[in-house]
């Protein structure tokens, strides 16, 4: 199966590196604007060479997306408009509803799938790739409904060899859903780290008093704003209802702090202790 | 050196493991009101065995408190009370300038030594201990210069066993510097919790979703509420202040989101990509 990786970062180099130590059967082209990102990428092996698109598209069984979300909206119908019947196109980005809706009417619909891999790291490019990202995971698949069997078929494939679970969800619900859970996490991450930075104005505290704990809550704020700025505004609406609890909780918690109501604050963490039931069971 | 570990969790438990794996010279004992943290402490070979405060007292060359701060509070005058000339007391907690205050007239003062140092999980309980805990960590000694330099000699012997740096701070330095990193950072996440607890009414969704991001964002949240409403009492004024600043980063954020300011979002978002410069730099 010979894959067209269109956007080579973390996303398409991991998904090379992880098919190619299952199977001998996958090979990569790549395609990006970056010609740095093109060139270290053959250099890692992430693909074999890189073409335009167009030439891609000559040759790919699958074209896959992992392009921000505001370029992959305007990619799809285009990409579509020029697949040939034997050909799949697939896309990996964070929101799924205004994609979907792009080519809901499209002739060759049938030929796209929307995919949600729940993976991924703060870091971006393809020197970020690794493989095993994937393994464990759980995958979204959106719309399935809307995709032939055939692609389907394609799509399983690469996803069971990736080690991956995959879940069904129409586009609205998964981004109602990615908003509350993984978007709103990014927005906190990186206003922590803003926040720190504005605050401490000592550089080497912040460094100093980095424990484990720390880095862990800031670690998404690291993340590329490329590709993030796309996805807060084409899922705007569910994140910012979600952002809108999130500041009136902490709102809240700020109030127990002042009036010192350490009971209330006892409760209150013991509630948001539950996310480990729920996160560690197995 | 025979250390009396009173309030065998996580850090007491560590402490144990690390120490032990470094010299024989080190023997531990335990002291909690908890009957199953003392038998299970014994039973993972934590410390030898368990006695009251008093009994330990007479037996130990350290005393460590690692109980919740408020309970530092109260214990260490007395401890320090009833402490022999070649004895020395160390606390662990998170917040200084209370603890310090507590015994800054007290005649002993010079046997006590302030410490915090930057390790930890989300984990409690003596099941919870793990060896390395604080290797390459950061270690801060408060008010070190009323400490003796025998007091400091003992607490250096151990920390270097620990393979931690030792930083010097004063207390109220030490207090505002961890608010507005370590402490804020727990608020936050255990906020992130709530939240996702309380618009997220499917929880498998929140299994289902939770990628390594959100898992990493919201894994402070899993912390001890006991340990913590303390540390949140203890240092409210420079806590307020660091959740008062971040509040009002989440509030411009969601405005951002709210007028699609694409632009401004990614220029926020590029300010906070700065803390990769200052964590990652070795």
């Amino acid at each position: 199966m010979n894959i067209a990786i269109v956007g080579l970062g973390l996303m398409g180099g991991s998904l090379s590196l992880s098919l190619k130590q299952k199977s001998s059967q996958y090979s990569f082209i790549g395609v990006d604007h970056n010609p740095q990102h093109c060139r270290e990428a053959v250099t890692r092996g992430l693909v074999s060479r890189c073409l335009t698109l167009e030439q891609a598209m000559e040759e790919a069984d699958v074209i896959l997306l992992t392009v921000p979300v505001d370029a992959i909206e305007q990619l799809l119908p285009t990409v579509l408009d020029q697949l040939s019947p034997d050909q799949v196109v697939m896309d990996f980005g964070s929101t799924k509803e205004r994609i979907c809706n792009s080519v809901r009417q499209h002739p060759k619909r049938g030929q796209y799938v929307a995919a949600h891999p729940m993976a991924g790291t703060e870091n971006t490019g393809p020197a970020a790739a690794i493989a095993g990202l994937y393994s464990g995971k759980i995958n979204i698949l959106c719309e399935a409904g809307h995709s032939s069997a055939s692609a389907l078929r394609t799509a399983a494939d690469i996803f069971t060899d990736l080690e991956m679970e995959t879940i069904k969800m129409d586009a609205r619900s998964h981004d109602m859903h990615t908003a509350y859970i993984s978007h709103l996490s990014h927005v906190s991450s990186f206003m922590l780290g803003l926040t720190v930075l504005d605050i401490e104005k000592n550089e080497k505290n912040i460094f100093n008093l980095a424990g484990s704990g720390f880095q862990s809550t800031v670690r998404l704020a690291m993340s590329s704003p490329e590709m993030w700025a796309p996805i807060f505004l084409q899922n705007s609406r569910h994140i910012s209802l979600a952002l809108e609890e999130y500041i009136s909780h902490l709102q809240e918690f700020k109030k127990l702090i002042d009036s010192h109501d350490g009971g209330e604050m006892i409760r209150s963490m013991e509630r948001a202790n539950d996310i480990r039931r729920i996160l560690k069971k197995e």
